[in-house]
């Protein structure tokens, strides 16, 4: 069975009957399902998971895009959330039955259509962007729709597809392939925020830390409780056992202990199977060996 | 979906035509996946594993009964193991989808239905049966088939279905319902086995250890290693985890360490994502939030 995730993000997040028009475009894609989409007012933005081959989840983009674009003009749209574009970014992520190489190959095709279809400028970015300036999707982005037209005007800015200038009123967007993200929190038995800041400090990849990982320190408020809060943007390469020892070790420093660690939405069953491999010492452990698996066969 | 996995052993380990016939009964039921199927000419027996709804193993077990009472006969059967009926022993074990209870009423069905069928005496076993000397297969089972008439003769041996004298050719047969065993070895950083039985016999359940545990030490010649090797018999009531911590803290005492584990065939994933739930301290986790399970709704 061959599953990619994917997960637009919309710059609409306010006219009900819009959404619920996208959210229909994508469901009506034979072999598609439409997981879960949810809106958020203030960022004015809409997000849309849904799952399918490859053929079903380049069909449900496409749909997006058409839709989106007769609906969203950036020049009156405002939000806190920063975006470029009225399809502001879209990843592929493979869940099953794909390679990462397949995903980037698919972004790649998405892109070269969308360009074509809409004469829409396209950026490729992550794990589908061989240029370095075009990895972090936050790079990209910077100036926002605003600023785009400026951005686009330096030669290391032209667009992967498409047109040199951006679209009138959709902009550009950011199409790509990354690996499933991990929101991954640790609560300390403290409440002492600046121990879970130093904790973030050491542990995220831009101070230093480990190369998948992003994270911050924060309080709970209403529980009196540090928390180290993050994102793990690769839990093959940066497993979350080792994020885990890190933090407790970090921890140990400040003469404070791990309470509880919780994760966040949704997690592949092989970030935690690597976890249970690492601690129960297992040797030899084959997916294979998973009663599910096997009864998937 | 429903999943119960049956694992019928029947007593024939060495006439491929009649094993390749009794896989054929079980293949030929829509719905029953035969996942796998081995015999042992020494021990001249076999076992089926399939899965599929109860209405489905119901008909593949009831399938395999007529077709091993046609081609077994006890009175001249020899090998290794222990047995007492042509088809010895039938377990049904909930996967997904379906409680011990459930299973423990089919099985109670099959029971009755074997026994009308067949004028055979059927024993439930494990979680099928309230007669706690009916809870171990090894004390249904001792006497095997030639002294299973004189067991019968007393009162405390009558059957739970059927006639009260073995059948003349296909003795009787053991039904039941119980957990997915999953089995677990520990290799130990020694050559000393003492270790190994010291700590075998420190955890099982027949000598003062966990509940749901079977342990004996042994000598991996090969690699100079101590092994405990373990029938972990019930995985949510005493958990791999809990085992692993256990034969490392006794290991301790006799200032060795755990060099490896090793799950032996299959496993169900929630053994081992409860053990990552215990060590990274996960709290508030639901199944719900595996990808592959919101995948499956």
């Amino acid at each position: 069975m061959q599953i990619i995730e994917c997960i637009p993000n919309v710059s609409e997040g306010r006219r009900a009957d819009v959404i619920e028009r996208l959210a229909a475009a994508v469901r009506a894609v034979a072999g598609v399902r439409l997981l879960d989409y949810s809106s958020d007012p203030s960022h004015n933005r809409s997000v849309f998971t849904f799952v399918g081959d490859a053929a079903g989840v380049k069909a449900a983009t496409l749909a997006l895009f058409e839709h989106a674009l007769a609906a969203v003009d950036l020049r009156t749209h405002r939000g806190e959330h920063p975006r470029l574009g009225a399809v502001d970014v879209v990843p592929f992520v493979p869940i099953e039955g794909q390679t990462m190489q397949e995903c980037v190959a698919l972004a790649r095709e998405v892109g070269a259509e969308v360009a074509a279809r809409f004469n829409l400028p396209v950026f490729l970015y992550e794990e589908a962007s061989d240029n370095p300036l075009r990895k972090n999707l936050e790079d990209i982005r910077r100036g926002e729709f605003e600023g785009l037209a400026a951005k686009m005007a330096a030669a290391e800015w032209a667009p992967d597809f498409g047109p040199a200038v951006p679209h009138p009123s959709a902009g550009a967007t950011v199409i790509g392939a990354r690996m499933p993200l991990i929101a991954y929190n640790i609560n300390l038995n403290t409440d002492r925020v600046d121990v879970a800041k130093k904790i973030a400090a050491a542990i995220r990849h831009s101070s230093g830390g480990l190369r998948y990982v992003k994270a911050a320190g924060f309080m709970l408020e209403d529980r009196r409780l540090a928390q180290v809060s993050m994102n793990l943007t690769n839990y093959q390469k940066t497993p979350i056992f080792r994020v885990f020892e890190m933090v407790k070790r970090e921890a140990e420093r400040y003469g404070v202990s791990i309470l509880e660690s919780e994760i966040v939405g949704l997690v592949p069953s092989a970030a935690l199977l690597s976890a249970a491999e690492y601690y129960l010492q297992i040797e030899g452990f084959s997916a294979q060996q998973i009663l599910e698996n096997k009864l998937k066969e």
